[in-house]
């Protein structure tokens, strides 16, 4: 029934055992099989099992049987502070290994709205962006306003206190009033660089009618 | 700063004058004036200033000075039941004034699988789609599991009880197992329809890199 | 115990019985008392028995015995969208009535950021802000991050879905990522105009140390 | 007043004494005593005080005194992803010990229909389903539609973001469009279980009216 | 793929033409086709094109081309307060027009616990229970607690306040310390019938496996 | 302004120093100087500073400075499971300390009716009772639905999932059906204890119209 | 079971047949059967049936067959606001009705502390206090720290925006820093005169242990 | 764009080096760099590469770079009890370090109302209040109701059960019924004390109409 979607692992909750026992069993057919939400001494105990693995530690992502990928296309991933940037990292590395380019844009919240302006020449040659924010979770609807594509919000569980543990980013996001954002779970930067990934492969000649 | 978005009315709110007002100022300079959330009584009275509006009332969308638009690609706008079809309308009208080519697949909730599965052709033919749910929401996930491009999730407030008004068909969205999908507002079918205009327009030839 | 503040009557969920008798009250001893939340139908009934009472329908103000107030300083009064105009309204003529000087800035919402970036002048002319905004409620951390004085936030219940009757605009305010924002209930223009005309007074030269 | 139902132990927040303490009584009478939520360090110390008490350790259970059981009927226990198998395992391994025959098929998530409908034919042999899914919690919705016996639903607390610890399916399962379904409380695979097994035990011949 | 469940509308928030359409539809090869949550006008409306249809106003159910049903085993519906009455209503009419015989056991709630134990006969009898109550929803509970068969627990929306429109009962049921009771959405009287007639239609020999 | 009511300290996240010195000035002219929510290494400390002090370790209440106290009518403390013990025992304490007669009677919960009905005749011996229970928190109602007397209901956190920390059980309580019933906060065995007393004392010879 | 608790109809969404229904068997055997939320329109039906009826408009209840009672103890009933003398009415009536002097205390909110400590000699002369309050709700935290005597705190639905129908009430009264105060549901002022009745009954000699 | 706030480090979340690397920077050009939530372990660190950073413990700030600044005018901070001290201190320090005056009046809870009316002439002294508080948060709307000033609100996470981490209290500030209250997120002393410079700064002579 699905085609083309490459298998990705969910480690989170895994024990290292399921989490080699799936690897070992995908890399046998595939290349570039994706582990994400990985603590680094899970992948020290991967590595013993599966050597060729790697690892972007800021996006908690390892690769299993990496082989090298074109970058097609142009994915702008933007967020706001720098407690964001793990899920900013999460997005943009799942976006590069699915064989997409990333342009990154980090640390242009709201609240100094000229670091956002300044960045317009890098956002506007992209096909799409992944946007993510904590607290209010304002900057999708600013970024949302400017550009004339498709624009994937990314709420983070950055704040304390009424943040809630991202609900306050999430509402905010959904309730964007520009048009041309939608929205995905919180902290979900693989979800969003996913989607966004897919968008940017539709974007491009390189893409014929379909992602991978 | 902005560029390519064609002005949109939120009728919703305001007064026939406010909405007339508006509409008036905008068709000077443009055609295909999109005004959403129209009850019938409020287009009886805005037809009177402004005679060629048409209305699409299922959707509940007026077009002011309309003109024929190419229809180009293909969205797929789906739907969960019969209670969903003014959220799908509203989706599939938009994307059309836009000019996106929409095929309707309505009726094929997840209580009854086979449903969906004689659906299948229609929808691989698509480069994106919309699907609306209300009560579990779960229709997103079974759709962004077959299809291998992006899914726009819209979660309706059809439902009672602990459907709170479309806050489990939203949450439900949220956390879909399926990659490759992201979420709108509760309600939102003309979010949801640009969002895939903007989408399935990078997809097609002949978008030249923006919509409109 | 307590000095200087003029008495407002609530008139939601009062009669018109209740309103003109606490008002006949009052203005034996006071000029220019007000009453909120007053709908048209109940100001034609007051102005039978309190002649000299004037009404301002938008912000759903009355004054009783109005005499002439200086307006001093400055207080900006910013908003979203036209549909916050009444919430931002009640905020605008409370503080004119307590003798401020208001300068509006409406329709400047974050997904045109132009529209902001384009009142700048305006704004910095201001001693204190009152900013009010539905949905994402964005707008106060935009604002907050450029001027350098106390911003007072109005959550307001537009919005539809996950906007929760306010919730989502009020979360995004209370999280905002800008230093000197504080926040009132959603839909209190009359609090945040009050706040606002306190930290006027307090920055003219006129105000010798307390409100009125 | 009460008949027919044997003592269960629920553990979580009772010391090893407690736990000990209530088994030693229970066992002077009966058989097959279960305690539920039993973490391996607690059975290490139970086993010295009872040691013929034998422990499930994915499904968190113990059982004292255990003496063999005829297993009667047939109950199917479902699963969505792996990390929901402790608690379809509570389900199941509470329904094996009150005598029912059951039938494992996990990891058929709604994210692929296709693993579902290959196991249709085993879902179709028993006479009561238990389906536990976390995250959106679509599961149970698509089983029910396919199945003509009653569905007991059980959310988990699998998930991240704006799955609160369960909320979401919870909501999903209470709002489902398909007929014959029920729910259970959140990580709740005991209850599960034990309802299925008193359903089970009315529809096999062996069952002479009440279970036990 | 699915077998045996009759098709039953769901009216609310349907025409009449809707519902009149599709019933007409139905009637060609069914027989007992249900119309759930029909205001009496809509009933008027729908006799005047099916003129066999009939109407229990409480239950707020139709029955469109009624024919004798052989009523097997027992299903005793037991509800808190008269104001339960119409959801255990709807969940009784349900339970019949599906062939199950059901005996009503009502307003017996637990702050006068005497009630329910005067009851205990009827009680015993059944095979399966429908529990309806709102406020605090604590009847599951107890009867749950005194009987060895399976409980289907109904939260109604009665109550104010804290109850939040049946929120307070539900979470109370969910959280029920007695084994064998599961939850239908609040006032789903509908899917709690339906539910314990698939139960009780297994618990007697006339059942060959499957309702209907 | 204040009279009668002893000083008590609340020892949650007050540091050693803080209690000890409090406890000090305190001691100085009062007895029987109670401190709450104490963990058994905090009374450690404690007693190295103040050495008659005396620790009820289920119940995490120090008192200071002992001396025996009267106890005085009866007040019954009535519990649903063991896990409501150490709430009940704050309340029992609380109540015995401040010179109130205590009858304990735990482990009576709905889902087995006759424990309770069994402990009638000391139920109905008391002037006033406390009820804890967690879970769904059913208890208050059936005891207040038995006895001519005020009930005061403690929520307790004990639960999981949908319990939500005990907001299920407070939702029952607020809800109840039973009149004579009101609430303290989640495991609040202190303010119920606080508050039985109070009443138990009103309705003694020995209280002269105040309590303490 | 249960001694000494006169019959209380809830009239909120019965008919007024059955309310008459139950009014007429009730007053063969009773005097002064109260009914709680009663609006005008039901009254002038019930009279008809029932001409001894008479009517508290404010506290919207009515008396059937009533009789004079000996006023006996004392109960303050305090409020903060006029909006909030609706449900301080229906409390006080209740309290009255039951045979309990009454003590009305109103307009005394925390916002002008002054006038609730002009009040205070009234205030001291009780045996117990009902204390209603809408938004904030701090009205009881104030009192029950003047008070030597229990508190009964009832939130009222009063207010807007961030209120929540009372649960900002609620959550402050159920979070009172202040001992001896318990809660009742939102707008129950019904269950806090009954109870304050209770203790009042228990202060006072004529009280033999038991109200009624 | 922006004019004249200092740079704020938010340390929560950020490494050592982050913090070091942000810090080194801006002592380039600023004096008085603060950094708030930072723990005693990290300003160790921090200290081994800024030797002349100080810190305030209980406010948990560290001051990099310090040099004196003029205290200018009168804040009052103000809080209900020893709990709320960490948040009223990191609002009174960040306060002083922006060059204002600051009074503190602590452990005036609403309980002891006698406590806050005994500091009254220390209130009136100032032009503007912090005021913070845990549980209900009902200290603000006493303080508002006597002041003629602005108060900002800060509720804190102090207290359990329902206070939900601060949620109660943060629902009775924006709530209030006293006029001139604006509230900062839950536990945002920061927040607060900036607002409160602000104002301050506004307000004394030596501020040539804003602030710095
Ligand atoms: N970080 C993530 N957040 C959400 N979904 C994920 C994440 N990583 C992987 N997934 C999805 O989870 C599925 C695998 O789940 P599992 O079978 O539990 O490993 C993949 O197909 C992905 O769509
Ligand atoms: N629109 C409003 N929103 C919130 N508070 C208000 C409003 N209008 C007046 N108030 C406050 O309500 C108080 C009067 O309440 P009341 O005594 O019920 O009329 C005044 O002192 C104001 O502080
Ligand atoms: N009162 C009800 N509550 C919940 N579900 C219902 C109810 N009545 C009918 N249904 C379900 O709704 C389905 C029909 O929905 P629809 O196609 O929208 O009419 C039926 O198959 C039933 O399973
Ligand atoms: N366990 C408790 N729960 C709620 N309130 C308490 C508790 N223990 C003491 N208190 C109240 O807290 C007040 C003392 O608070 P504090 O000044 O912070 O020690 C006392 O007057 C009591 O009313
Ligand atoms: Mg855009
Ligand atoms: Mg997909
Ligand atoms: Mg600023
Ligand atoms: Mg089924
Ligand atoms: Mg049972
Ligand atoms: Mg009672
Ligand atoms: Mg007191
Ligand atoms: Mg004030």
């Amino acid at each position: 029934l699905r085609t083309g979607v490459p298998e990705v692992i969910y480690a989170e909750g895994k024990t290292v055992e399921q989490i080699v026992g799936i690897g070992l069993r995908l890399i046998q057919c595939h290349d570039n099989i994706m582990a994400t939400r990985v603590r680094p001494e899970v992948f020290t105990e991967i590595r013993k099992a599966i050597p060729d693995a790697v690892f972007y530690p800021t996006a908690r992502i390892i690769v299993m049987h990496p082989r090298p990928v074109a970058a097609v296309g142009n994915i702008a991933v933007v967020c706001a502070g720098t407690s964001d940037i793990p899920v900013a990292e999460e997005a943009a590395v799942t976006a590069e290994i699915l064989g997409n380019r990333v342009t990154r844009i980090f640390d242009v919240g709201v609240a100094g709205i000229h670091r956002l302006l300044a960045a317009r020449k890098d956002l506007f040659r992209a096909n799409v962006a992944v946007v993510a924010a904590g607290m209010e979770g304002a900057l999708p609807s600013v970024v949302g306003g400017m550009v004339p594509y498709p624009v994937i919000a990314v709420p983070t569980s950055v704040g304390y206190g009424a943040s809630f543990g991202g609900i306050a980013a999430l509402l905010g996001m959904l309730n964007t009033c520009a048009a041309g954002v939608s929205v995905v779970n919180i902290d979900n930067g693989f979800g969003a660089g996913f989607q966004a990934g897919l968008i940017n492969r539709l974007a491009t000649a390189a893409a014929s009618g379909a992602p991978d």
